[in-house]
């Protein structure tokens, strides 16, 4: 045993998080133990009550304190068009570029048929119940481009457009700063296809 | 407002451990959002707990649970040579290494007088009291190859010395699995300076 057994407990406890390894771990606890009691209580309840306040918002299932999300209710946000994504995280990114002001959907998850992950799983129906209401325009398919965001999409396009919704998706072309010698061949491919007049 | 509130919190929290940035926060508190309750009481009981119930060896300094560390409990480590290093990460390092049968001196920092940390500030004292018991035969300066380590090394050998107990300082040379061809200049020049005859 080389650590006392509180230090060693947290170490554990740390190590168990995703991308946390044992220097880390080790790092991260020695703050804990110089840090104030305070700040480890502010820290250990925000722990223990994010589970128990969080629940998903009813209309866009994105995590939300209250019945709806902050986005659902903002009268500002035009309700009319959609964007869909595979999870809170992606809907962050897209809200730090500060170019959308429609509303969400988050699907909870992309379709993986061998990882067992069907339309059942994740937020279709609620998506096509939202789509019917009547009053969406257009729905925005911002899923990641990888095999499984593009299966997605593929099968969402097929699910909404006889409802006659204009469905979009996310651009795809060279990453603004990037170098187009380090850009891969599909990148420029995309590129190139998706080019625009200027 | 991106993220319902108690999700927000977490995250902010997250972020002020070291080598935590924003990605990183945000990949923890989903993480923790999506772990068991069970989990997250394991984690925060381990934040909440570690500083009352950690203290300092009363005669290593290292951390310890009770009086004395599981170390200098320890009926088989050799009390009479003592490995001085500055925090309890170092004394880990070496245990890991399965080299040092010894004792252990913890000073709690190195030595910078442009940061204000004199000897005073550090268990220097406390090892001189060690050494000066009598039953100590050599004291080995395990400090890190840098200024402060080196300073720190040289002031408690001028200290040490004249108790009349060996004094020794850990090996420099290339580091195993190196590349003489990536080494800098003065890990090289003291390889040769420190070379041993095979």
């Amino acid at each position: 045993m080389r650590y006392a057994r509180p230090l060693a407990q947290l170490i554990e406890q740390l190590e168990k998080l995703p991308g946390i390894g044992p220097k880390s771990a080790q790092r991260l606890a020695f703050h804990i133990l110089r840090a104030s009691q305070e700040e480890n209580q502010r820290l250990a309840t925000a722990i223990l009550e994010v589970k128990a306040k969080t629940r998903y918002c009813q209309r866009c299932f994105n995590f939300s304190e209250e019945d709806l999300c902050p986005i659902c209710q903002d009268a500002r946000r035009d309700q009319s068009v959609i964007c869909v994504v595979a999870d809170p995280r992606d809907l962050t990114a897209i809200e730090n570029s500060g170019e959308f002001r429609g509303v969400y959907h988050v699907l909870q998850g992309l379709l993986s048929p061998i990882e067992g992950v069907l339309p059942d799983q994740l937020r279709v129906r609620e998506l096509i119940e939202r789509v019917k209401s009547g009053t969406v325009k257009e729905v925005i398919l911002a899923m990641n481009p990888t095999v499984e965001g593009d299966a997605t999409a593929l099968f969402l396009s097929g699910e909404l457009k006889p409802l006659g919704v204009k469905v979009t998706q996310l651009a795809m072309g060279l990453p603004v700063g990037g170098d187009l010698d380090y850009a891969d061949q599909v990148t420029i491919a995309r590129a190139v296809a998706w080019r625009r007049e200027i």
